[in-house]
């Protein structure tokens, strides 16, 4: 604690000898944390008074889409292994009743990709095609499938998990290459209408969190307040973490390592109760279910600390509606109603940020950013729009890094508090 | 329990109904487990009783070589802001005695590299450059490695680490691009004797550790057999990383996270007592330095578990006697003795891993491989030798993951285990 005290004192006279004039009129407005915290109580209240009354998480069925919009659930190993034997004892009912071998599997194009703006997630429509076994475009097609079939159906009896690569190596000869498995992967994702979770085939881990959670990671109880500065690394198999517990105000998803590592030495979290959550760059299928959880169960706001680029927005989009690829499971791995907190076009002037350590953007960012603009997930909010429209404006972006020109600390000790107690988020 | 035995039950079934003529012949040649475990046993003794007596690691100086070679040292906080603040009052002297302002900073080019067969590392020559402040050609650098000694010079009152990017940031208009802070930092070291730790400059975390170790991680203690299978992420400054406990008998190294990940899952560290660590390919600083850490007050053998291929080889190489760029501080960096326990291009035939799952190498991995052939580091040991000279006769390679063509849960059931049992490392 003294060395806390000290450390803090340094922090003061290091600003104000160097970099005081620029800190110093925003560090003035910081109130006391405990009127930030009275406001970020208020967010809290107000997300979990909204999902237990009215506004509860609306489904396909409630928008009467179900009939034309497919979507997977998260199944147990016993019903995905049920899913399996059913979906081959009617083939096999096929093949001797005369009408052959085929798989009826969902098209997962372009074309068969919708927004729905009510639930604000991409979701995959009802659109299937046949997979025959005895046709030379798709014999090897349909062969594959048979196998994913098996051996998905082998892990289920086991209840182990693997990697995608793991499932490629079991078969090299027919799979050739593991582009192919991995489609015909999501292929029977669709087809059995499950999680690719539940098919126990995961992808390597990325993320990490640290903070105010305790869960259970395969049996283990993980105290995130006590990993350190490391923190504790996201479990490939969602279906293995469960007993989420927490005291926290709010999620504080974070788009970058270093970003990440100064809140955890800060230990930003005791100070303003929070989790915090980093997928390191470009959000993997664990991180967003991991996020997804934590949003359900726990009911708390996510806060999104992003670069000022339209990379930044494009993960947040991910997090927020999903990617296409993979939107037969956008229930699952979306979390809705992320809030933007930073750091945005408009903090750049706002906060005074020096011109050097903007970056001009380039022609394929600006082609990105005016694309985001007619994306229906961005359009839906006004704020993002005028974000977006001054950054494609400014030709300006920025890394959440560049605040560290006011000194290394600025963004745990300035920048998040008052963007907190002003409430900035969009 | 009645879980695992069914699990292990199911495991058997299977091999033998699906893979049981291949796999049968060599699981049938495992001993019992306590078998295996005696013969670690020895190897964990001959290590420890090879510390402790004759072999203690040798240094620059035992060699006569610390007049001709540098070297860095692991430095307190205090001591580095001494090291920076004797440098400034001494160069202060120098343009008051009207010798002018210049920094003597040590060469780190190729020609100042050296491969020290006794050291088993490479280290970096005593050849130094003279930066003045007065020279067009380098008023520049000579700024620069001002700015960053001051910058360090604040990491150190205030006792906080910083990524590199965070570094740049604080003076992009000086610094310009990275690169250029980037390679000053690393200067600094040198010219200041310490490490790139010391100077509380972190680069981002990748690795992640799980098994049998007890350690404290910024004074949060860790215990690592109860991770689950998601690991602890290694963190990124080992200064305060301490208190390391195990019961283990033997390190093993993961190349990837597919295989880390199934021996996470089976809990191969209940069955033979290990550590379990990754870096996610590429070795990172924090991992090796962790690596390093745990070898030296642990005394535990570290058994390697890469691809068969020459960048397999080249992983297990930078672990093992460094990388040139930091040469500067391989004694920190480096952990001697490393055993590479598999996959060897000998294995693809013992063990019987089918054509369809060994890749043809490429120009490229053959001319790595020939390269490597050359490499002091290699040529040290003939077992290498040999094994090397082999893949690039067959000009076959193999990933660990192609063990999955005999079964998921190969690798830990009988792979390892068998490694184990016929101490066939080299």
């Amino acid at each position: 604690m003294a060395d806390k005290k000290k450390r803090r004192k340094a922090t003061n006279s290091e600003d104000e000898d160097s970099d005081g004039q620029r800190v110093q009129p925003f560090k003035k407005r910081l109130k006391q944390d405990t009127v930030i915290l009275s406001s970020l109580r208020k967010l809290t209240e107000s997300i979990r008074s909204d999902e237990s009354t009215d506004k509860k998480t609306l489904t396909l069925s409630d928008l009467d889409l179900s009939s034309t919009c497919r979507e997977v659930a998260d199944l147990n190993l016993s019903s995905v292994q049920d899913a399996i034997e059913r979906l081959v004892i009617r083939i096999t009912q096929s093949i001797l009743s005369g009408s052959g071998f085929s798989f009826d599997v969902p098209a997962r194009g372009n074309a068969n990709q919708l927004y729905v703006p009510q639930l604000d997630r991409i979701v995959l429509k009802d659109k299937t095609s046949l997979r025959p076994y005895a046709n030379v475009s798709t014999v090897r097609k349909t062969t594959i499938t048979t196998r994913i079939l098996q051996l998905v159906h082998q892990l289920c009896l086991k209840n182990i998990h693997v990697t995608k690569r793991d499932l490629f190596y079991t078969d090299v000869k027919l799979f050739q290459d593991q582009a192919q498995s991995d489609a015909v992967l999501d292929d029977v994702s669709c087809m059995l209408g499950c999680t690719r979770s539940s098919l126990n085939v995961v992808a390597a881990e990325k993320g990490i969190v640290v903070g105010r959670i305790i869960f259970s990671d395969n049996g283990d109880m993980i105290d995130c307040t006590k990993m350190g500065m490391g923190g504790k690394a996201i479990p490939p198999n969602i279906d293995r973490v469960g007993d989420m517990q927490s005291d926290a105000l709010f999620i504080l998803l974070v788009e970058k390592d270093a970003a990440y590592m100064r809140l955890a030495e800060d230990r930003f979290y005791n100070r303003f109760p929070c989790i915090i959550v980093t997928a390191k760059g470009q959000p993997d299928v664990a991180t967003r279910l991991f996020l997804k959880k934590m949003k359900t169960e726990l009911k708390l706001p996510v806060l999104a600390l992003v670069d000022s680029d339209p990379y930044g927005l494009k993960i947040l989009s991910v997090y927020g509606c999903g990617s296409k690829n993979m939107s037969y499971d956008s229930a699952n791995l979306t979390t809705p109603d992320i809030k933007w907190l930073g750091v945005r076009p408009s903090d750049l002037d706002k906060y005074k940020i020096p011109e050097q350590c903007r970056l001009p953007m380039t022609e394929q960012d600006i082609k990105t950013g005016k694309d985001m603009l007619e994306e229906d997930f961005v359009k839906k909010n006004s704020g993002w729009v005028d974000e977006l429209t001054l950054m494609v404006k400014t030709k300006q972006k920025a890394e959440i890094q560049a605040l560290s020109s006011f000194g290394f600390q600025y963004l745990t000790e300035v920048y998040l508090p008052l963007k907190l107690q002003q409430e900035d988020w969009l």
